[in-house]
Formats: C-alpha cells, structure tokens, sequence
C-alpha cells in the first residue's frame, strides 16, 4: 500500500456561501422548502438574491466544511472540486487552504461563475439553501489524481456531486482507485431530497460495497427506505451497509456495523445560532477518529463536539480551536 | 430648499472587508500597526492575504457602514462610492441596497477589482486594516448627482476619501452643492494616520466652514492638532469646528459647539468581539438625531447605542435590529 499522506481526501462542490437571516414567512414567500437544499439556476439564484436581506460570505460546500473540520483537528485533509477563476473562486481557495488542508483542483478559466449557496437562516437557526452548482459542476474524473487518492486512508463523497453528471464520474473514479488502493470510501448522503433523487443509485452504492461507511441523518435515512419508521429504516440500513454513522441532531447520534452499535447523546448547545454544517462537522469528528483508528465511540463524541461548535455560530467553518474544545471535552487527539 | 428626501447621503470608499482572526504576533510579523488602516497596492493585498487565516467577507467601507446603520434606524439613507462590475462589487450593492439604502452610484466596467480590506482581528477585539482601494479611487466629480446631494439634510464625508485624488474632486463638488442647497456637510477624520496625510487640509476644511459637523475620536483629535493633550486639543477643536462629536471608546463621547457640551457614557458591552466600525455606527446613531432634530445629547446616545451593538460581532453592519436596541434604551425615535 501507498505510504498514507492523508487521513481524509473529501470530494465535493466548491461553493462559497451567502448567508442572510430572515423570517419564517420569507421561505413561503419564496416556495422553499425549509430546512432542504434546492438546486437554482442563475436566474432563480439572481432573484433570490435581490430578496434576500443584507449578507455574508463564507466558504462553505459540504465536503469542503468536513474537510476543515479534519485540518482543524490537526489531521492531514485534501479537497478536490472546481471553483472558477473569480474572485468567490479565489476566497474559496484561500480559505480552505488557509485552514490548512491541501486544494489542487485547477480552476476553470472560463464558464460559469463559481459556486454560490444562497442560504437563509430562520430565527429558529435552521437553515434553507439554494444552491447556483456554476462552476462546481465541471469537476470531471480528470481532476481526479490517482496517487493522492490512493494515499487517503479515507476518500470521503457528499452525495450532492450525484447531480452534476460529470462530478458523478469523477466521484466514480475515485471510489475505484480507492478500492484499488486498498483504501476506503465514505459517503454522505447529503439531503433528503437529493436521496429522492437518486435513491437507487446511493442504495446500488451502500449494498455493492462502493461506499465502506455511509453517513446519513435521521431525515435522510428515511428517505432513502421510503419510510417513516425509524427503527425499521435502521435494521434495512444494518443489513444493506457495511458501516454507517446516523446522527439525529438533538437526540444524538450513532454508530453501526452489522449488529453492533455505539452511541452518543449529543452536546449541550446554549443556542443554536445556525444549523448550517452540523452534518460537516460532525462527519469531520467521526472521520478524524475513525482514520485514526479510535473506537466507533469516541469517534461520535468527537463529530458531537464539532458539530456543536458550528451550530452555535453563523456559516460552516469552525470558528473556534477544535482540538482544544475536544481536549476540554476529555478527547485525547 | 428642495425637499428633503434623504437624511443622510454618505460618501465613501466602496469595500468590501475580508475578516480574519489572527494572534498579536501576526501584526508585527507582517509589520502592521495595530489599530490603524492602511493603504496597499495589490501586490501587498495578495501577500497579506495569502498570510491570513479564513475569513469571511462582510460589506464594510466606513461611509457606508454608517449610511446602513441609518437607514436601520428607519431613515433615509444614500450612498455614493464606486465598486467595479465583478462579485464583489455585486456584493456590496445588493447589502447597502438590501438594508434600505439608495445606491446609485455607476459600477466601473473595467480597471482594477471592487476595493477589499483585509481585516486582521487580534484576540482583544482590536481590528487593524489594510485596504487595496481597486476600484474606489476611481469615484469622481462625474459621480455626484447634484439634485440628490441637494435633497440630502446632511452629506456626510469620509476623510479616507482624501487619498484618492478623483475622489478628493468629488467631495468638493459634493460639500459645495450641499452648502449650496442650504444643507449641512460632516466629515469623518476617519483614521490618526489619515490624519497625519492630510492634517493642513482637513484643518482647512473645518476652519474654513467647508465642515460645518466633525466627528473624530480621540486618538485622531490629538493627531489633528499634534497634541498628546485630550483637553489641549478640546480647546482647540471649540475654536475651529462650528460642532464636533468626539467619540473616547470606553469613556464615552462628547458632542461640541462652542462652549456648549453633552455628554455621553459607553453603552455597556458583555464582550469587544470586533471594534470594526465602531466609529462608523455612532456616526450613524448621531447623525440620524441630528437629522432629526433630537437633542445632542440624545443623539449621542442613539450613537452609542448602535456602537456597542457592532463592536458586539464581527463585522461592520448591523446584525440586530436597531431601531428595537434605540427603544430597549429608552430612546423614541
């Protein structure tokens, strides 16, 4: 096997996020469906825009978000996805590099602007996004570096690259020089209307064996077996996936493989400001620890503990010491 | 006199800031002086850029922080500045329009970027800036729509905009049609080294009744009359300026005509988190009483009220409703 360089290599879109709060009645308003990711083409995102109150930027993309989270943690992390070169293009790229993970993906000289999620924040801190793919739609299976991937003990996929049809061939081929390495495959299923989507293609993923550990939340898990109960969306999701990580926000979160399982109740947030990353983050604890080799348990205490940092701030990039907040919560990196 | 239609009209350099947190020795490594702004070109934007940590990107720009911060208090608030046709300078123009101001002003169709100021912000909430002005050195005498000016009870200036010479002409033209209308004209002294660039001038500006209202804090006082004496300068500062507002951070602020003086405490704030634009929003606080015709010392509150509200975040523009912090203070506007 390749020497590691790398803990996690995540896959992902390349999007910088613009964040504005606003009251419930705007989502109405606007026909979005709280607390989902809708795709928008340029023309929507211009008009949600001119709606949308006075905002931030922050980078932001799921992969990307969980990616920081493993750097943050002191892990080695690499990112691929295409930005433009633009000025979101130029912020996406300072950022995540800043944060101290590897970025190499070249960007497009031309065609469409890089990736924006316009995302609204209700009072309550859930978060509605729409996202504009541009640019991030472009990745392609030749940005797809066979030695970095074979050195990634965790070559990690948001299940949102499923839309834009050449990122899907990228994310295939780097599923099989992973397998090929010996190395293993993670992925998020991302939301539960791009699991409406492409419901077959992630269930043909989790039961061929292509995806090691699935990360799914409890919204998402249903979707996918199409049911409302969750304890039988559980016992299908033991049978069909090797491993899996389901969090269920405020009820904690879980760790299986076959009939085992560990648990974590989830940490104690004084307000949540915005929901936006918790599945990021909390990916990024768990994928840190398992490439580690922690216990499944620790591993979830870990994504618990990130996860609660970010909800308790505006955008999905940590804003405070991750380590030492796992350090104060009795985790030994 | 036209009609008034505007309370304030702000002139401004048009920026959009990139915030970063970074340790004290950060600044020294890359020879800043901490708490100050200044001016660099795009090679040094870049390398100080490249050195920073992620940031997130809020619309900033002194002038326009406060012409925002009036018009979140419910009035009605104009800005002039230039940004270019790129994201950024679509950035900019969708959060001043979005927070209820007008926004003119052309976009530049080429020449350099939307200006950016790469904010460093040290553990005790100090901010230290370092602006690449791109496009906003290019607002010129062209740019000032004399029946909006005319329309305007205050226009307001900043003395950031005396380094770019178009913008210089522009300001001119600006306080004569005020003058001209019967209106008032301020200025912000805006920064100590600013100051020092142009000290004959701005002092110039006052005597000469170009500035019939100054705002100024203490530290750019004592550099505008080359003083360390607060009270030395006071005096002189009675003798030249027909009203001055005087802001002292923790020690409140004053406002002075002649021998007239009110006085105003700080408003307490649980933590700094980021001085960025604290100046700026009392300008807005006071300038919207001023506009309105409460008294100074009223209006010196409302300043300190919106103050302590921006120095509570990161970032320059409001994230709390104003007009509700104004009433929780007992202030009716």
């Amino acid at each position: 096997m390749t020497a590691t360089r790398l803990d996690v290599l995540g896959f992902g879109n390349a999007i910088v996020d613009v964040i504005a709060r606003a009251e419930e009645d705007f989502l109405l308003a606007h026909g979005m469906r709280k607390g989902g990711m809708a795709l928008v083409d340029e023309a929507r995102a211009i008009e949600i825009y001119r709606a949308m109150g006075p905002g931030i930027e922050i980078s932001g993309g799921s992969a990307a978000n969980t990616t920081v989270g493993v750097a943050a943690l002191g892990g080695r992390a690499g990112f691929v996805g295409k930005v433009r070169e633009d000025e979101l293009g130029a912020i996406f790229g300072h950022d995540i590099r800043a944060a101290g993970a590897s970025f190499e993906t070249p960007a497009a000289a031309d065609g469409p602007e890089t990736a924006r999620c316009l995302i609204v924040v209700t009072p309550d801190g859930e978060r509605t996004m729409n996202t504009f793919l541009g640019a991030a739609q472009d990745l392609s299976p030749a940005d797809v570096d066979e030695a970095t991937v074979a050195a990634a003990a965790v070559t990690y996929l948001e299940g949102y690259l499923w839309d834009p049809p050449a990122a899907k061939q990228a994310f295939l081929k780097a599923a099989a020089i992973a397998h090929g390495a010996g190395r293993e495959v993670a992925l998020t299923l991302s939301d539960a209307f791009c699991v409406d989507r492409f419901r077959a293609e992630f269930l043909d993923l989790v039961r061929s064996g292509t995806v090691d550990l699935l990360f799914a939340n409890e919204t998402e898990l249903k979707a996918l077996y199409e049911t409302a109960d969750f304890d039988d969306a559980l016992v299908q999701l033991r049978r069909d996936a090797r491993r899996a990580v389901v969090t269920r926000s405020e009820k904690g979160a879980l760790a299986i493989a076959g009939e085992h399982t560990a648990e974590v109740g989830a940490e104690p947030v004084e307000r949540v400001v915005d929901t936006t990353g918790a599945g990021d983050l909390f990916a990024a604890g768990y994928l840190y620890g398992h490439a580690r080799g922690f216990d499944p348990a620790v591993s979830l205490r870990l994504g618990a503990v990130c996860a609660a940092e970010i909800i308790s701030h505006l955008g999905a990039r940590p804003e405070t010491d991750l380590r030492a907040l796992a350090a104060k919560a009795g985790l030994s990196l």
